[in-house]
């Protein structure tokens, strides 16, 4: 198979966005995707559209389509395909475009996703996320998303002795990188007081452990490796594109605090790139609780199971630290559109290879990996990315 | 890029099937294609599954990981994939499985199609199919499908004479092909005057005019060709999978008469297969109104424009004639579970190439198209499958 390689970058801004629809928020991003590549529409010759759940939240389905008609690239018939496994459509969409690119079915093709969240407001969001989990066996029965994971946390603190203090500075050291990113839904530092003393929400998890609900959208345009020059001269190469599925209903799993869908997707991935775990300068993981990215570090293989905890107190998963994580303020500061967090995973870590990061670039760095979440873990995709 | 070959099928019953639920349909379905390539779950390496709006109609979302999960497939943590188009869902499944077994990321690989639509009762599920439309310009304003090709049914009378009479005789014909098939949804035959005197749904439209609401799955196996006959004696090959879209909106178009993406799509596709029209000996296409079926026998151009309701009385669409169209009894008889369709259509022509198709063969048919429309043409899939 042929090697892929990313050359177009968009994202928007995340949070509520209420004056903008989820086609603007699309076109947005798409457009901005083209005009880093110095493309124009006419040469894409396919979509890929990461969405979890445009059917609840907008009453629309057929999103491909529509994605394809608003953004102006019906003038060529493109074929645009919807993806979704819950919050891991993104990174699906990804992977999905880059399988089209590899198999040569396609050379140019837009993998994007998009989400919008806010219009029907918190409660029925709530519900709507929780079509994710096994809704016969876990939502019906009242489980919600906090509510899970605050299962996986407690188990997690009992079975490791991981602290209070260790959650919160997953959201506190992620508030602080998303402070640098101008397109952060949270800007704000916060201490792990503040993270202690939020509002309750599904023992032990409180407000500040929890990603927000968010509008948004990205993409990146993929091209065959050899033809990237013709469109940077900064390509960013897809070295492995790897995906694993487990049991969607968590009471179903092996481990209440190990996703093992994410070792599975990682030994994959660094078998395909033939890389090590010590080779990565930086890594977007799947935070959607504080909670998550303890585990996501530990499941990767970047820290032993049960060190997440004391590594993110001692700094090591800061910008500067040993192995930075979530420069772009993670799903936590960022925002979690669901559909859109796999590809502003992408778009994030490309900046980052390229050097284009700002205030939060990790210096020097050549290898990135992304890690995205569907459910509590019956979805996980990873990709390699080197400059 | 290496060819693709279909060496297993499987397809439930089409109907309202209270007794069983989403995903004991899926598991039927699968498993049947399992067994039919004397193949065991744990071979199977990849899941593509197609299903338009499992969100709106059971409150899932993340359906990959579930069909992967209840399919006991899990213990391999195959990726799965759910993608969605509308009623085309099921075509995007197929294709995007080709393209994965094509592009050598996957070997084995189920491409499945699933819709459980009669639980939450016809207004509903009607309101629900909407999302396939513009939900802001079409089903907003109270646009529904019997609405929309009712439309394109009035402009094709008025622009080529298309008569009652020839729309009926479409239902007629595929209800004659679905009472020799013992999937479908209705096996009765019914008359050009039972059609006529059925209940109004939009003027021209009557009830027999319009595909029913169905509970249904199906489901194929597919492997590199040079693999194929590991699993089979009666490979049947992919010649081409092709895919176009159009504007969601049927008021963008530009013509009332005809769906370009269909023509888009087939001319990719006979291009790539390098085959004529006249090639096909049999073809499953989109007929989820009377009005369909005629003009997409026109856009896939195996009669001229205008000639599609002429030549259906004619009989040359049936069983016998000059090319047998819809010998499942398409949606209108065999069902129309949105998401199943396309992998039914693909079932139905690989039992014809394979000469498995009973009461309803077309003899010596060598080469097989299908055709699945999302919407009224926002996304076109066309197969070409040769044995």
């Amino acid at each position: 198979m042929r090697e892929v390689a990313i050359v177009g970058l968009g994202c928007t801004k995340f949070g509520e966005m209420w004056d903008k629809s989820f086609r603007d928020l699309f076109i947005e991003a798409g457009l901005m995707a083209l005009e880093d590549a110095g493309m124009s529409g006419a040469q894409v010759e396919a979509l890929y559209g990461g969405n979890m759940s445009s059917g609840i939240f907008i009453q629309q389905e057929h999103v491909g389509a529509l994605i394809a008609d608003y953004s102006g690239l019906i003038s060529n018939n493109v074929p645009s395909t919807r993806v979704e496994a819950a919050c891991a459509s993104g990174g699906l969409a990804l992977r999905s475009g880059i399988i089209a690119v590899a198999s040569e079915y396609h050379d140019i093709v837009i993998s994007a996703g998009i989400e919008k969240m806010t219009d029907i407001g918190a409660e029925k969001a709530m519900d709507a996320l929780a079509a994710a989990a096994d809704r016969e066996w876990e939502a019906a029965v009242g489980a919600t998303f906090p509510g899970l994971y605050a299962m996986m946390a407690r188990a997690h603190m009992h079975e490791f002795g991981t602290t209070r203090e260790q959650l919160a500075q997953v959201a506190v050291k992620n508030h602080y990188h998303g402070s640098m990113n101008p397109r952060a839904q949270f800007r704000n530092r916060i201490t792990i007081d503040s993270v202690i003393s939020s509002p309750l929400v599904a023992d032990p998890l409180r407000l500040f452990d929890c990603s927000p609900i968010t509008d948004g959208a990205a993409a990146v345009v993929l091209v065959p490796a050899e033809r990237a020059r013709e469109f940077t001269d900064t390509p960013i190469y897809v070295k492995a594109a790897s995906q694993a599925s487990d049991t969607i209903s968590l009471h179903d799993r092996r481990s209440l605090t190990s996703i093992d869908a994410t070792t599975v997707a990682a030994d994959r991935a660094f078998k395909t790139a033939r890389l090590e775990r010590s080779n990565i300068d930086v890594a977007e993981v799947h935070d959607c609780f504080t909670i998550a990215e303890i585990m996501a570090i530990e499941d990767l293989r970047f820290f032993e199971k049960g060190r997440g905890g004391p590594a993110t107190l001692a700094g090591d998963t800061a910008i500067g630290g040993k192995i930075p994580i979530n420069t772009s303020g993670g799903l936590k500061a960022c925002g979690h559109p669901v559909g859109a967090t796999g590809i502003k995973q992408a778009v994030e870590i490309a900046e980052q290879l390229r050097g284009d990061a700002g205030k939060r670039q990790v210096e020097g760095a050549e290898i990135g990996l992304t890690h995205n979440v569907g459910g509590t873990g019956g979805t996980v995709v990873v990709h390699i990315l080197a400059r």
